[in-house]
């Protein structure tokens, strides 16, 4: 994983435009926001799907790098004073502390732009079509009826109890269909068949549930640890999560379920998908 | 150009996202930010320079619609309070006063997710390069090289006095490439010859400096006209403008001189290009 994420880092600096002329501000708050930091959980499943269907490293990492361009721009808009007013960011200020909000509102549009730029430009994949499928689906996943949609429903919702379905769709869209695009972005770099491209995003879908409940547990778990911190961040901002709809444990059981079945759905792919089986373990016993 | 934004304002009801589900405030806002209001200039261009090419007009309208929700897109976040700050946009109030600040800013996000979207997919056109061609180059005109790099000019230049050479770019930037691109689509979309899309394109870049000067003697004069009325918008706002420059009589010549250069591009496409070079005229003749 920390290959892959040095991998993807030189792939981003060399993607990213550079810091000059009148308005190199935006591009040094576009490199703040994407550079150095992350778990890069979405550019490890583009790179290993890519690697399953033996694409080109060069290739999956412009790929991966658009992915988490795009992922920054998401964190960079969603920590504005008028969404979540969220200061601190990977360890670090958020980017309208470091800059000012209409630095950070302009770094998060054109990071976006540069995610579907990058898919389109012909280094990506010598066929057009795997080009054009790459956009359509992240459009798709990222888009009034995946991410940007579920964080609507965040917003609309705060404060408000929801049920597990609702909770569950939420975060299927906020953060799910990302994750689940990322795992199917190997199988349309590599024209797998429809079906493989299935069991992937079957596979995404899965585990970024399994992943988000984790998230959730360890917000209000690492509250619990050490006495004396703020409580979690999550109840703190009233937001509806699995773990305040189903409690600790349940929320636990159903993650580690779903992590299972993630990893379930890449059976037929035998030892390639070795990686991205451990991937969906280490998924929910992470503990950071 | 009614029949134009009436086909246009079709496609977009058609691509736009219905308001459905707890996200549909998302879907109102979209659709409230990009129908029902403006010239439709890039629209305009895009359709008459497919027409030039005998493009399909189903094809072609998708791309003016996606043309038309990536210029919606920047209006509702550069209206933003952190942004220009404007409450009125088109005779209405702006986004994120009729709606709130999150909204405004997911309904820009996922206005820009579309664009992109709409022209990957395969009725755009049957051949996935031209429609990889179509993303590239509306990244590459909206993004940090170009419109957004331009507003953040924009930002980092408000009250201070610029040359011309730097308002030419700022410009260029932040309406020119958009406007360059909108012209140079009919090119990509017609499949014509790389000599015949620098034409197209050289022509979009004349006409947007023209059209923007035009704009900004009217804020000039529609404030001179109407007595008792603010000053003009830019000057309040301490923005840059080749009004401000070169003073009224100056920038008007120069709006003429690059009007004329604009049509001049065109000269070999005979009678084909006749409603652009008319457009060309009309665009610094206008009163309105």
């Amino acid at each position: 994983m920390t290959r892959i994420a040095e991998l993807v880092e030189q792939a981003l600096d060399g993607l990213l435009p550079r810091i000059e002329g009148i308005e190199g501000r935006l591009a040094e708050a576009m490199r703040y926001a994407t550079l150095g930091g992350g778990k890069r959980l979405r550019a490890f499943l583009v790179m290993e799907s890519a690697a399953m269907f033996s694409v080109a490293e060069t290739a999956a990492a412009r790929v991966a790098a658009s992915v988490e361009m795009l992922h920054a721009y998401s964190l960079v808009h969603d920590d504005l004073p008028a969404m979540d007013n969220d200061d601190l960011r990977r360890g670090k200020p958020s980017t309208h502390v470091a800059f000012d909000e209409a630095t950070a509102i302009l770094a998060g549009d054109a990071l976006q732009t540069r995610a579907f730029e990058v898919l389109a430009e012909a280094a990506t994949h010598s066929d057009p079509l795997a080009r054009c499928e790459l956009v359509a689906a992240l459009g798709a996943a990222s888009g009034a009826k995946g991410m940007a949609g579920g964080q609507m429903i965040d917003m609309v919702t705060e404060n408000e109890v929801l049920s597990a379905p609702t909770v569950t769709r939420l975060q299927a869209l906020k953060t799910g269909r990302l994750i689940q695009y990322s795992a199917e972005a190997g199988a349309i770099l590599g024209k797998a068949s429809q079906h493989q491209r299935h069991l992937l995003a079957a596979y995404g879908r899965d585990l970024g549930a399994a992943f988000q409940i984790a998230d959730d547990l360890l917000d209000v778990e690492g509250s619990v640890a050490d006495i004396g911190k703020t409580t979690g961040k999550d109840q703190a901002a009233g937001k509806a999560t699995m773990v305040a709809v189903l409690g600790m444990d349940m929320a636990r059981a159903h993650a580690d379920m779903m992590a299972r079945q993630a990893a379930d759905h890449l059976q037929e792919f035998g030892e390639r998908a070795a990686n991205l089986r451990t991937l969906a373990a280490f998924v929910v016993a992470r503990r950071s």
